[in-house]
């Protein structure tokens, strides 16, 4: 963290307009009647609901206005070129399958990368009322019982170590065999969290996230919050995740090895 | 419904009078490093908290006090009498594993009942502050965005249904295979949500839950909810769930056939 960029205070303050933009324009499509979920993907079921676009077309402006050097990449609406070397990188609604059936575990993810990956970010949970930010400066939460500064555990051992991923199935049939000789050394395992796990884990209540098939949007902000909190977020390979794909976070250098070590050997 | 006792609104007061004593109990050991999890099972993992013992020692001192003649079922402390033919069934923090890791998802159970089963039944969640009730005058419920009215959806057909359980193996090898010929059939499935999933049924944003190896104070709450929002809750049989078990819940008549007959064929 501290060979990169001094960081800047309007950086913060652009993120929290963004995701406060992002609050007001998604929160009254939530749990509603209304809700539409196209289907993005023929193979699959990833909804998209306006509220996703509709927040991104709102953050969009924002930086158009705000920061106009910096380049974009959206979920949504692709990416838009800047001269900055800074990009913003936006997923309006993490977890739009939990979204659509009501559950507080989808979030708003904001990032800002350079050439060497995001090294700023913000989760933002806005039906809880709930942001988890991290930067050079450090990591802290606000939510509806007050703030924190966050910080990873120090569990070290596999077996101490709750587990969470999204869906049990993880990814591919080789992908899933993977996770699950790290879930059975591990003492807890738990689904269904969406981006919420990895904001879990920089708080220091849970110890490792395993996922695959991730997009860059998906996994920047956590990154950005996860490591300013003092964890560890790489691919299986242990190589850098900011491009998506198959990824482990982790609360700790050791216990990241340890899993690393038996996901590389499946 | 209406073959119930008539409704009595000192109820409603009892009922929340003990989730705002349990959700001030509980929620200073919420995410702190402090937590303790003690092993209630041998051969499984199901912490118990500090938490959960002192708020339904706070809950049974407020009946004690102000529903002297009710019984009292409780998580922790077994049963009390009473001479009312009504018992307060108490689950102060359902979903500890939840509640250990940090996700929003577990609840403050209460119900009432009577020979026939619950009719009164009250979910809380603390930590976000939401609360969903249901009784004989109907279903309603308040959380940090405002409040409304509970209905189930009129979703009639499996393939359209969203299908929820807590953990992907569901209770022993046989009730898994049944709970995954359901999910088969289902548009989609989420785990992990504890007893807020019940919640989300009752307030119309997913169309099943289903579930093994429930305790009485599991489900009674649930119960009491899903039924005054308009759906369904019986054990895999087509019986009373009240005694926990394997339970299915259901939107609507129709849903819950399509499923159980699933089920019983399994």
């Amino acid at each position: 963290m501290s060979n990169r960029i001094l960081f800047d205070p309007e950086i913060t303050r652009v993120a929290h307009l963004l995701a406060d933009t992002a609050r007001e324009v998604i929160l009254p499509y939530f749990r509603t009647a209304e809700l539409t979920a196209d289907n993005k993907l023929a193979q699959g079921f990833d909804p998209v609901t306006e509220a996703d676009r509709a927040a991104e077309r709102a953050m969009c402006e924002i930086l158009a206005r705000e920061r106009p050097k910096d380049a974009v990449l959206g979920e949504e609406f692709g990416a838009r070129s800047g001269t900055s070397g800074l990009t913003w990188v936006l997923d309006p609604i993490d977890g739009t399958r939990g979204f659509v059936s009501g559950t507080p575990t989808w979030g708003v993810l904001i990032a800002l990368s350079d050439e060497k990956g995001p090294f700023y970010g913000l989760i933002d949970q806005p039906y809880i009322g709930e942001r988890f930010e991290g930067g050079p400066d450090g990591a802290a939460m606000r939510g509806p019982r007050g703030g924190s500064a966050l910080r990873t555990r120090a569990t070290k051992a596999l077996s101490d170590a709750v587990l969470f991923t999204t869906f049990p199935e993880v990814g591919s049939a080789e992908e899933g065999r993977a996770f699950r000789a790290v879930a059975d050394g591990a003492r807890m395992v738990r689904y269904g969290m969406d981006c919420y796990a990895y904001a879990l884990l920089a708080a220091g209540h849970v110890d490792l996230v395993i996922e695959a098939g991730l997009a860059p949007h998906d996994i920047q902000a956590p990154i950005a919050v996860i490591e300013a909190a003092g964890g560890i977020v790489t691919d299986w390979q242990g190589g850098p995740a900011h491009r998506g794909g198959r990824v482990i976070a982790a609360a700790n250098a050791t216990l990241h090895a340890a899993a690393l070590e038996i996901l590389r050997r499946h």
